[in-house]
Protein backbone atom coordinates (compact mmCIF):
# COMPACT_ATOMS: atom_id res chain seq x y z
CA UNK A 1 0.00 0.00 0.00
CA UNK A 2 3.05 2.03 -0.01
CA UNK A 3 2.70 3.16 -3.73
CA UNK A 4 -0.71 4.84 -2.70
CA UNK A 5 1.02 6.47 0.03
CA UNK A 6 3.21 8.11 -2.78
CA UNK A 7 0.24 9.15 -4.95
CA UNK A 8 -1.30 10.58 -2.36
CA UNK A 9 0.73 13.53 -1.72
CA UNK A 10 -0.23 16.93 -2.55
CA UNK A 11 1.87 19.55 -3.94
CA UNK A 12 -0.92 22.35 -3.08
CA UNK A 13 -1.46 24.08 -0.01
CA UNK A 14 -4.09 21.01 1.13
CA UNK A 15 -3.24 18.94 3.77
CA UNK A 16 -1.07 15.91 3.04
CA UNK A 17 -2.03 12.54 4.21
CA UNK A 18 0.50 9.82 4.81
CA UNK A 19 0.08 6.58 3.58
CA UNK A 20 -0.88 5.01 7.19
CA UNK A 21 -2.91 7.56 7.96
CA UNK A 22 -5.05 6.83 4.85
CA UNK A 23 -5.59 3.33 5.64
CA UNK A 24 -6.54 4.43 9.05
CA UNK A 25 -9.14 7.27 8.08
CA UNK A 26 -10.32 4.80 5.12
CA UNK A 27 -10.66 1.82 7.51
CA UNK A 28 -12.73 4.30 10.12
CA UNK A 29 -15.54 5.43 7.25
CA UNK A 30 -15.85 2.10 6.44
CA UNK A 31 -16.70 0.93 10.04
CA UNK A 32 -18.83 3.86 10.40
CA UNK A 33 -20.25 3.29 7.16
CA UNK A 34 -21.08 -0.43 8.12
CA UNK A 35 -22.35 0.04 11.89
CA UNK A 36 -24.73 3.01 10.59
CA UNK A 37 -26.07 0.48 7.71
CA UNK A 38 -26.54 -2.43 11.04
CA UNK A 39 -29.04 0.61 12.47
CA UNK A 40 -31.11 1.59 9.98
CA UNK A 41 -31.49 -1.70 8.91
CA UNK A 42 -32.85 -2.57 12.62
CA UNK A 43 -34.38 0.78 13.39
CA UNK A 44 -35.56 0.48 10.16
CA UNK A 45 -37.36 -2.72 10.67
CA UNK A 46 -38.51 -1.79 14.65
CA UNK A 47 -40.53 1.22 12.62
CA UNK A 48 -42.64 -0.54 10.10
CA UNK A 49 -43.29 -3.13 12.78
CA UNK A 50 -44.11 -0.46 15.52
CA UNK A 51 -46.37 1.32 13.31
CA UNK A 52 -47.71 -1.64 10.63
CA UNK A 53 -48.72 -3.64 13.67
CA UNK A 54 -50.74 -0.77 15.63
CA UNK A 55 -53.95 -1.76 16.49
CA UNK A 56 -56.31 0.02 18.98
CA UNK A 57 -60.36 -1.53 19.09
CA UNK A 58 -62.71 1.16 21.12
CA UNK A 59 -66.10 0.31 21.69
CA UNK A 60 -68.08 3.54 21.61
CA UNK A 61 -72.05 3.25 22.03
CA UNK A 62 -71.44 -0.74 21.34
CA UNK A 63 -69.90 0.10 17.80
CA UNK A 64 -66.80 -1.24 17.54
CA UNK A 65 -63.84 1.05 16.02
CA UNK A 66 -60.37 0.27 15.38
CA UNK A 67 -57.39 2.01 14.38
CA UNK A 68 -55.43 0.86 12.47
CA UNK A 69 -51.99 2.84 9.93
CA UNK A 70 -53.69 1.87 6.80
CA UNK A 71 -56.34 4.82 8.15
CA UNK A 72 -53.87 7.45 7.39
CA UNK A 73 -51.49 7.53 4.28
CA UNK A 74 -48.34 9.14 5.38
CA UNK A 75 -48.50 6.33 7.72
CA UNK A 76 -48.46 4.11 5.05
CA UNK A 77 -45.71 5.81 3.11
CA UNK A 78 -43.85 5.69 6.30
CA UNK A 79 -44.26 1.43 6.48
CA UNK A 80 -43.11 1.42 2.95
CA UNK A 81 -39.78 3.76 3.19
CA UNK A 82 -38.87 1.60 6.05
CA UNK A 83 -39.29 -1.80 4.37
CA UNK A 84 -37.41 -0.12 1.56
CA UNK A 85 -34.62 1.48 3.51
CA UNK A 86 -34.03 -1.77 5.75
CA UNK A 87 -34.13 -3.75 2.75
CA UNK A 88 -31.37 -1.50 1.06
CA UNK A 89 -29.38 -1.03 3.98
CA UNK A 90 -28.68 -5.07 4.39
CA UNK A 91 -28.06 -5.30 1.39
CA UNK A 92 -25.17 -2.46 0.91
CA UNK A 93 -24.25 -3.94 4.61
CA UNK A 94 -23.46 -6.92 3.36
CA UNK A 95 -21.53 -5.32 0.16
CA UNK A 96 -20.12 -3.09 2.55
CA UNK A 97 -18.81 -6.49 5.17
CA UNK A 98 -17.92 -8.52 1.83
CA UNK A 99 -15.28 -5.75 1.02
CA UNK A 100 -13.87 -5.28 4.43
CA UNK A 101 -13.23 -8.91 4.71
CA UNK A 102 -11.55 -8.70 1.39
CA UNK A 103 -9.30 -5.82 1.96
CA UNK A 104 -10.06 -3.65 -0.42
CA UNK A 105 -10.77 0.25 0.81
CA UNK A 106 -11.51 2.36 -2.21
CA UNK A 107 -14.62 2.14 -4.69
CA UNK A 108 -14.63 2.44 -8.43
CA UNK A 109 -16.51 5.48 -9.93
CA UNK A 110 -19.22 3.57 -11.19
CA UNK A 111 -19.92 1.85 -8.43
CA UNK A 112 -19.19 4.90 -5.81
CA UNK A 113 -21.80 6.72 -8.13
CA UNK A 114 -24.85 3.90 -7.86
CA UNK A 115 -24.12 3.64 -3.98
CA UNK A 116 -24.32 8.02 -3.56
CA UNK A 117 -27.04 8.18 -5.85
CA UNK A 118 -28.88 5.27 -3.45
CA UNK A 119 -28.15 6.70 -0.37
CA UNK A 120 -29.56 9.95 -1.73
CA UNK A 121 -32.80 9.15 -2.69
CA UNK A 122 -33.15 6.83 0.68
CA UNK A 123 -32.18 10.04 3.02
CA UNK A 124 -34.41 11.98 1.34
CA UNK A 125 -37.06 9.26 1.15
CA UNK A 126 -37.12 8.70 4.47
CA UNK A 127 -36.95 12.10 5.48
CA UNK A 128 -39.50 13.19 3.44
CA UNK A 129 -41.59 10.10 4.89
CA UNK A 130 -40.69 11.05 8.53
CA UNK A 131 -41.98 14.81 7.85
CA UNK A 132 -45.26 13.95 6.58
CA UNK A 133 -45.73 11.15 8.93
CA UNK A 134 -44.78 13.61 12.14
CA UNK A 135 -47.17 16.37 10.47
CA UNK A 136 -50.14 13.46 10.41
CA UNK A 137 -49.12 13.08 14.10
CA UNK A 138 -49.23 16.85 15.00
CA UNK A 139 -53.04 16.62 13.83
CA UNK A 140 -53.93 13.71 15.22
CA UNK A 141 -52.25 14.58 18.69
CA UNK A 142 -53.35 18.62 18.87
CA UNK A 143 -56.62 18.54 15.97
CA UNK A 144 -56.75 21.24 14.21
CA UNK A 145 -59.84 23.35 15.51
CA UNK A 146 -59.56 26.47 12.62
CA UNK A 147 -60.69 23.20 10.49
CA UNK A 148 -62.77 21.79 13.17
CA UNK A 149 -60.23 18.48 12.80
CA UNK A 150 -60.54 17.36 16.21
CA UNK A 151 -57.46 15.39 17.99
CA UNK A 152 -57.85 11.92 18.16
CA UNK A 153 -55.16 10.66 19.97
CA UNK A 154 -57.44 11.17 23.40
CA UNK A 155 -59.31 8.38 22.07
CA UNK A 156 -56.48 5.95 20.74
CA UNK A 157 -53.58 7.01 23.22
CA UNK A 158 -51.75 3.28 23.04
CA UNK A 159 -52.18 3.64 18.96
CA UNK A 160 -50.91 7.35 18.99
CA UNK A 161 -48.01 6.32 21.73
CA UNK A 162 -46.79 3.77 19.54
CA UNK A 163 -47.19 5.43 16.02
CA UNK A 164 -44.87 8.15 17.87
CA UNK A 165 -42.30 5.21 18.73
CA UNK A 166 -42.19 4.45 14.85
CA UNK A 167 -41.38 8.00 14.48
CA UNK A 168 -38.79 8.81 16.62
CA UNK A 169 -37.40 5.41 14.88
CA UNK A 170 -37.35 6.71 11.55
CA UNK A 171 -36.13 9.43 12.61
CA UNK A 172 -32.88 7.73 13.97
CA UNK A 173 -33.15 6.14 10.62
CA UNK A 174 -33.19 9.15 8.35
CA UNK A 175 -30.91 10.95 10.34
CA UNK A 176 -28.21 7.73 9.87
CA UNK A 177 -29.08 7.85 5.86
CA UNK A 178 -28.23 11.84 5.75
CA UNK A 179 -24.72 10.63 7.36
CA UNK A 180 -24.46 7.52 5.31
CA UNK A 181 -25.28 10.23 2.00
CA UNK A 182 -22.27 12.45 3.59
CA UNK A 183 -19.92 9.28 3.40
CA UNK A 184 -21.15 7.90 -0.11
CA UNK A 185 -20.42 11.98 -1.11
CA UNK A 186 -16.49 11.51 0.09
CA UNK A 187 -16.07 8.03 -1.49
CA UNK A 188 -17.00 9.52 -4.81
CA UNK A 189 -16.02 12.92 -5.08
CA UNK A 190 -12.62 12.82 -3.81
CA UNK A 191 -11.83 9.92 -6.35
CA UNK A 192 -12.02 13.74 -8.42
CA UNK A 193 -9.58 15.01 -6.76
CA UNK A 194 -6.81 15.91 -9.26
CA UNK A 195 -6.64 19.51 -9.00
CA UNK A 196 -5.54 21.13 -5.80
CA UNK A 197 -3.63 24.18 -5.66
CA UNK A 198 -3.18 27.71 -6.69
CA UNK A 199 -6.38 29.14 -6.46
CA UNK A 200 -8.00 28.17 -3.50
CA UNK A 201 -6.95 30.24 -1.35
CA UNK A 202 -8.95 32.99 -3.23
CA UNK A 203 -12.46 32.41 -2.18
CA UNK B 1 -3.05 28.04 -14.35
CA UNK B 2 -0.85 25.85 -16.30
CA UNK B 3 0.85 24.63 -13.19
CA UNK B 4 -2.84 23.50 -11.53
CA UNK B 5 -3.01 21.15 -14.54
CA UNK B 6 0.57 19.78 -13.92
CA UNK B 7 -0.91 19.01 -10.06
CA UNK B 8 -3.84 17.64 -11.57
CA UNK B 9 -2.37 14.56 -13.34
CA UNK B 10 -2.90 11.29 -11.98
CA UNK B 11 -1.05 8.51 -11.80
CA UNK B 12 -3.76 5.91 -10.69
CA UNK B 13 -6.38 4.46 -12.39
CA UNK B 14 -8.71 7.13 -12.67
CA UNK B 15 -9.67 9.26 -15.27
CA UNK B 16 -6.95 12.23 -15.69
CA UNK B 17 -8.53 15.60 -16.50
CA UNK B 18 -6.36 18.23 -18.69
CA UNK B 19 -5.40 21.63 -17.06
CA UNK B 20 -7.97 23.18 -19.94
CA UNK B 21 -10.65 20.36 -19.60
CA UNK B 22 -10.33 21.09 -15.90
CA UNK B 23 -10.90 24.81 -16.15
CA UNK B 24 -13.86 24.15 -18.48
CA UNK B 25 -15.16 21.78 -15.74
CA UNK B 26 -15.18 24.04 -13.37
CA UNK B 27 -16.31 27.12 -14.43
CA UNK B 28 -19.56 24.81 -16.13
CA UNK B 29 -19.62 23.85 -12.02
CA UNK B 30 -20.02 27.57 -11.01
CA UNK B 31 -22.10 28.90 -13.88
CA UNK B 32 -24.54 25.88 -12.73
CA UNK B 33 -24.30 26.55 -8.91
CA UNK B 34 -24.88 30.68 -9.53
CA UNK B 35 -27.94 30.04 -11.83
CA UNK B 36 -29.72 27.59 -9.48
CA UNK B 37 -28.80 30.15 -6.55
CA UNK B 38 -30.73 32.34 -8.53
CA UNK B 39 -33.65 29.95 -8.92
CA UNK B 40 -33.99 29.05 -5.67
CA UNK B 41 -33.97 33.09 -4.52
CA UNK B 42 -36.23 33.80 -6.69
CA UNK B 43 -39.24 30.78 -6.81
CA UNK B 44 -38.49 30.95 -2.62
CA UNK B 45 -39.85 34.26 -2.47
CA UNK B 46 -42.77 33.67 -5.15
CA UNK B 47 -43.46 30.65 -3.29
CA UNK B 48 -43.36 32.90 0.22
CA UNK B 49 -45.46 35.53 -0.97
CA UNK B 50 -47.75 33.01 -2.89
CA UNK B 51 -48.36 30.79 0.19
CA UNK B 52 -48.07 34.57 3.01
CA UNK B 53 -50.74 36.66 0.67
CA UNK B 54 -53.22 33.65 -0.01
CA UNK B 55 -56.26 34.86 1.53
CA UNK B 56 -60.17 33.61 0.99
CA UNK B 57 -63.46 35.16 2.71
CA UNK B 58 -66.42 33.22 2.24
CA UNK B 59 -69.64 33.93 3.79
CA UNK B 60 -71.70 31.14 5.57
CA UNK B 61 -75.06 31.67 7.29
CA UNK B 62 -74.03 35.37 7.62
CA UNK B 63 -71.10 34.51 9.75
CA UNK B 64 -67.54 35.55 7.60
CA UNK B 65 -65.04 33.53 7.64
CA UNK B 66 -61.84 33.40 6.26
CA UNK B 67 -58.86 31.09 5.16
CA UNK B 68 -54.98 32.14 5.70
CA UNK B 69 -51.90 30.25 5.67
CA UNK B 70 -51.61 31.27 9.83
CA UNK B 71 -54.34 28.09 9.79
CA UNK B 72 -51.55 25.83 9.16
CA UNK B 73 -48.81 24.94 10.92
CA UNK B 74 -47.39 23.47 7.80
CA UNK B 75 -47.92 26.13 5.61
CA UNK B 76 -46.47 28.42 8.31
CA UNK B 77 -43.34 26.30 8.56
CA UNK B 78 -43.17 26.11 4.74
CA UNK B 79 -43.02 30.06 4.39
CA UNK B 80 -40.27 30.29 6.97
CA UNK B 81 -38.39 27.45 5.13
CA UNK B 82 -39.06 29.39 1.63
CA UNK B 83 -37.67 32.88 3.01
CA UNK B 84 -34.96 31.29 4.70
CA UNK B 85 -33.50 29.50 1.70
CA UNK B 86 -34.14 32.53 -0.42
CA UNK B 87 -31.93 34.73 2.01
CA UNK B 88 -29.49 32.60 2.21
CA UNK B 89 -29.19 31.74 -1.67
CA UNK B 90 -28.78 35.39 -2.42
CA UNK B 91 -26.09 35.87 -0.32
CA UNK B 92 -24.42 32.40 -1.17
CA UNK B 93 -25.06 33.79 -4.86
CA UNK B 94 -23.38 36.69 -4.49
CA UNK B 95 -20.44 34.71 -2.99
CA UNK B 96 -20.63 33.02 -6.05
CA UNK B 97 -20.55 35.81 -8.32
CA UNK B 98 -17.94 38.01 -6.98
CA UNK B 99 -15.53 34.99 -6.61
CA UNK B 100 -16.38 34.17 -10.46
CA UNK B 101 -15.60 38.50 -11.12
CA UNK B 102 -12.55 37.34 -9.41
CA UNK B 103 -11.85 34.87 -11.91
CA UNK B 104 -10.62 31.76 -8.38
CA UNK B 105 -12.40 28.40 -8.96
CA UNK B 106 -11.71 26.34 -6.02
CA UNK B 107 -12.84 26.76 -2.72
CA UNK B 108 -10.47 26.16 0.32
CA UNK B 109 -11.37 23.69 3.14
CA UNK B 110 -12.97 25.67 5.64
CA UNK B 111 -15.41 27.38 3.61
CA UNK B 112 -15.98 24.74 1.56
CA UNK B 113 -17.64 22.77 4.30
CA UNK B 114 -19.48 25.90 5.39
CA UNK B 115 -21.17 25.86 2.48
CA UNK B 116 -21.33 22.14 2.16
CA UNK B 117 -23.13 22.10 5.54
CA UNK B 118 -24.97 24.88 4.79
CA UNK B 119 -26.48 23.51 1.77
CA UNK B 120 -27.32 20.09 3.00
CA UNK B 121 -29.41 21.97 5.93
CA UNK B 122 -31.23 24.07 3.50
CA UNK B 123 -31.80 20.98 1.24
CA UNK B 124 -33.49 18.85 3.72
CA UNK B 125 -35.07 21.83 5.56
CA UNK B 126 -36.94 22.67 2.33
CA UNK B 127 -37.87 18.64 1.31
CA UNK B 128 -39.28 18.01 5.20
CA UNK B 129 -41.31 21.37 4.54
CA UNK B 130 -42.40 20.41 1.52
CA UNK B 131 -43.21 16.92 2.22
CA UNK B 132 -45.21 18.17 5.62
CA UNK B 133 -47.16 20.47 3.87
CA UNK B 134 -47.96 18.14 0.98
CA UNK B 135 -49.11 16.30 3.44
CA UNK B 136 -51.78 18.91 4.57
CA UNK B 137 -52.91 19.69 1.74
CA UNK B 138 -53.43 16.41 0.81
CA UNK B 139 -56.10 16.43 4.16
CA UNK B 140 -57.16 19.42 2.99
CA UNK B 141 -57.57 18.39 -0.93
CA UNK B 142 -59.54 15.10 0.17
CA UNK B 143 -60.01 14.51 3.27
CA UNK B 144 -59.98 11.86 6.14
CA UNK B 145 -63.24 9.90 6.34
CA UNK B 146 -61.80 7.83 8.38
CA UNK B 147 -60.69 10.43 11.64
CA UNK B 148 -63.98 12.22 10.13
CA UNK B 149 -61.35 15.32 8.88
CA UNK B 150 -63.62 17.02 5.98
CA UNK B 151 -62.01 18.38 2.83
CA UNK B 152 -62.09 22.33 3.09
CA UNK B 153 -60.75 22.72 -0.74
CA UNK B 154 -64.60 22.51 -1.90
CA UNK B 155 -65.59 25.58 0.48
CA UNK B 156 -62.22 27.40 0.11
CA UNK B 157 -61.05 26.72 -3.74
CA UNK B 158 -59.10 29.81 -4.98
CA UNK B 159 -57.32 29.38 -1.66
CA UNK B 160 -56.36 25.81 -2.19
CA UNK B 161 -55.48 26.34 -5.32
CA UNK B 162 -52.99 29.40 -4.72
CA UNK B 163 -51.45 27.10 -1.91
CA UNK B 164 -50.97 24.24 -4.53
CA UNK B 165 -48.88 27.28 -6.94
CA UNK B 166 -46.54 28.35 -3.39
CA UNK B 167 -45.88 24.24 -2.92
CA UNK B 168 -44.92 23.34 -6.77
CA UNK B 169 -43.20 25.95 -6.65
CA UNK B 170 -41.06 24.90 -2.93
CA UNK B 171 -40.95 21.61 -4.69
CA UNK B 172 -39.08 23.03 -7.69
CA UNK B 173 -36.75 25.05 -4.58
CA UNK B 174 -36.19 21.94 -2.91
CA UNK B 175 -34.94 19.81 -5.95
CA UNK B 176 -32.61 22.60 -6.72
CA UNK B 177 -31.60 22.50 -3.30
CA UNK B 178 -30.86 18.80 -3.69
CA UNK B 179 -28.69 19.58 -6.58
CA UNK B 180 -26.97 22.19 -5.44
CA UNK B 181 -25.94 20.03 -2.10
CA UNK B 182 -24.09 17.47 -4.54
CA UNK B 183 -22.70 20.35 -6.11
CA UNK B 184 -21.02 21.58 -2.91
CA UNK B 185 -20.55 17.57 -1.48
CA UNK B 186 -18.00 17.61 -5.25
CA UNK B 187 -16.45 20.77 -4.14
CA UNK B 188 -15.72 19.88 -0.64
CA UNK B 189 -14.70 16.38 -0.68
CA UNK B 190 -12.49 16.57 -4.29
CA UNK B 191 -10.40 18.64 -2.00
CA UNK B 192 -9.61 15.01 0.11
CA UNK B 193 -8.57 13.33 -3.21
CA UNK B 194 -4.78 12.06 -2.91
CA UNK B 195 -5.60 8.53 -2.74
CA UNK B 196 -6.16 7.43 -5.98
CA UNK B 197 -4.85 3.84 -7.06
CA UNK B 198 -4.27 0.53 -6.54
CA UNK B 199 -7.26 -0.66 -4.52
CA UNK B 200 -10.39 0.94 -6.39
CA UNK B 201 -11.01 -2.02 -8.46
CA UNK B 202 -11.47 -4.48 -5.92
CA UNK B 203 -15.31 -3.23 -4.68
Amino acid sequence: MSSVAVFGVSPGNVPVYHGSDLKVVDRKVRITELVLRCVIFGLGVLAAALVGFDVQVKEIFSIQKKAKFTDMKALVFLVIANVLVATYSLLQGLRCGVSMLRGSLLLNKPLAWVIFSGDQVMAYLTFAAVAAAGQSSVFAELGQPELQWMKICNMYGKFCTQVGEGIASSLVVSLSMVTLSCISAFNLFRLYGGNKGKSSGGW
